[in-house]
């Protein structure tokens, strides 16, 4: 009999990281500080019960059939409303409602990377961004941020679109200073680059008032506005994952690019989820939360953190993050394989993340990604004991 | 200022006729037969509620945080053993739940079509899976199943993958004979070509038993089934599009190069939508409601015929569908132009689809789809009447 035809090459690249995390949720006993989730405590799951029943009850031909493709109009507002600040002047044009913040990573590359393409971004870069646009198998020019010999315009000129994470990035936890947001803005409308700023982690400030979004920094005051920055947002991080709904917002011909992507790829997103995401803001209920959110993650931070202090201040270096979800770590030892780490860190019952992943050409084997939202403090204590207790077994 | 980086070339090739369905829904007194929509009236809306409360209460991990990419277990147990029958023996590694039918189509041109990738489908094809393939510019040879010369192995020979609609297929309506389903699966086998059974409407049988499924035929008593059929289900139309909650049954490697390409296009499917679809087929609620949207949509169908044998024997010649949402009609008129039928139906206040948007190469310009489930037996009739003026207006 013949073979069948062969998956398409791009499966071949595809780490299985993720998978690996997914699957050490389920080895009994480990510490999974690998991933990226939040604490499911935080969950108001009756008032999301009665969120999910109202939606359904008062709102029975948005919730049950299909929804525009851009999202229904009573989001798209919301959105444009509550992100509208100074300059920026947004409608609901500016708007496409995703099923969360990777697909307005995916659908971004749809629409502007052919085979080969080239990408700006930021370095070490979200292993579900690079996942998301293996397909096109586009070429990368690394932007490291914290460089002073930056030269952001020859790295942006050419590029497709510049990838940027400025709060609180994944994998670093780095907050981008002011001064860069500027000259990010700046480099894009001098080279006239799309510039992404996916901003998953924007609520999570735990020192200080937020900096200002790139989106703002480029708005002229224009109605609606037009400037080059496609910015990201999810409900991910503040509210559940599993609603999985997220928002583009950009210029109006963006996205209505991406909105004839979003038909190419699902069609439309669950009304049902988006009336929730609706309800939750509009009722409040997403701002009640977030000091609660902002107040656990942030002592679990500091646990993490005085754990690492303990236990890890001769192997690792690290800068203490501000916001977020993670603290990055580089070995002091240049010879560490961070690779062979996390195989060694499972044996003793802790998971972390290796640079590799956040690499795209894989090459980073120093550092490694440590999450402190999902475990309550003495789980943090413990993981970063087994993980003190793996690295020296490697020496 | 320099330009913006261009869009990728495919946005150019893609029509707008769904745009222009879904803003037909906002002309005041359109009679909308151009759409494949279900009537809200089938829509257990209190019993759906209750499903979605409960839903978060008893499972708030699972609706409220990330499922696994491949979708919560037990709605793929609950799918395994729906769909096991005869030799057909499926386990939860043959399973993968989406985001909707469409998001199927999706992924599998993802894991199967390089560009200019060869398609071999059933013609004329269902809009929304050209759209979904349109990036990768595939190369379409067109199977006419009604043809006595179909010579099916060299049809299928090198294609990446052939797809058929066997059930009331999107535009024409028609049954795939089971003759012809032995012989699709066949030259599958001969050929060593993946072959797509997208199945939306299967449970819509109005005048006799169901066909045997594709998958069934070519299962040989393995377990897990490991044949060359993609088989794709949906809710949309049995329980509500707005759930967005698909699966798709292949083979376990099939499955999981599409888990890869699911992950990176949104990571998972709502848990929220999969538990509520679980607990309908659960509860028996689908089944309950199906023998009310048979009779309902039955009693459309024949409505719809009975008006185009008073207003339309003249102008166009169908045959009587047996199940599905659609009839096909091709005008007598072989200089008879859709794409300005469509035009002129909309100023005369019905819209219909041309056969253009279902040929990849937008060549048929002769015949149209005329939906029947959205609207009662009066406005059905109201519409093929204005349909027939129009028609009229144009000679």
């Amino acid at each position: 009999m013949p073979q069948r035809p062969a998956f398409a090459p791009w499966l071949d690249d595809t780490n299985d990281v993720t998978a690996t995390f997914l699957a050490a949720g389920q080895i009994p006993g480990l510490i999974n500080l690998g991933g990226g989730l939040p604490d499911p405590c935080v969950w108001p799951v009756a008032e999301m019960a009665e969120l999910a029943s109202r939606a359904v009850t008062d709102h029975a031909a948005e919730t049950l059939a299909y929804t525009p493709v851009t999202g229904i109009p009573d989001l798209r507002d919301l959105i444009a409303a509550r992100f509208s600040e100074g300059d920026l002047h947004l409608t609901r044009d500016n708007v496409l409602i995703v099923a969360g913040g990777s697909q307005g990573l995916a659908l971004t590359g749809n629409v502007l990377l052919e085979y080969g393409g080239r990408i700006t971004s930021q370095s070490p870069a979200y292993l579900g961004a690079l996942d998301t646009w293996r397909p096109q198998q586009p070429e990368y020019r690394h932007m490291r941020l914290e460089r002073n010999d930056l030269d952001l315009p020859a790295l942006m000129k050419d590029a497709q679109f510049a990838y940027t994470v400025p709060n609180f990035s994944n994998p670093t936890g780095r907050l981008v200073p002011t001064d860069i947001r500027h000259r990010l803005v700046e480099a894009a409308e001098q080279t006239g680059t799309w510039l992404i700023e996916d901003d998953p982690y924007g609520t999570l400030y735990y020192d200080g008032p937020p900096l200002p979004r790139l989106i703002t920094l480029s708005a002229k005051g224009e109605t609606p506005y037009n400037g080059p920055v496609i910015y990201m947002g999810t409900v991910s991080k503040e509210l559940a994952p599993g609603l999985r709904i997220g928002w583009v917002i950009a210029a109006p011909n963006m996205i209505k690019a991406l909105a004839t992507a979003k038909q190419s790829a699902d069609m439309c997103t669950s009304g049902l989820c988006q009336r929730m995401t609706h309800d939750a803001f509009a009722t409040g209920l997403a701002d009640r939360m977030l000091p609660g959110v902002i107040e656990l993650y942030r002592t679990r931070r500091d646990a993490l953190l005085a754990a690492m202090d303990t236990h890890l201040s001769d192997l690792f270096d690290w800068e203490k993050p501000s916001g977020g979800m993670f603290v990055w770590a580089t070995a002091r030892d240049a010879s560490l394989d961070t690779n062979a780490l996390m195989e060694v860190g499972l044996d003793h019952g802790v998971c972390i993340s290796p640079s590799s992943v956040f690499d795209p050409e894989g090459r980073d084997h120093r550092s490694i990604r440590i999450n402190f939202t999902l475990n309550p403090p003495d789980k943090l204590t413990e993981g970063i004991a087994r993980l003190a207790k793996a690295t020296r077994a490697m020496g």
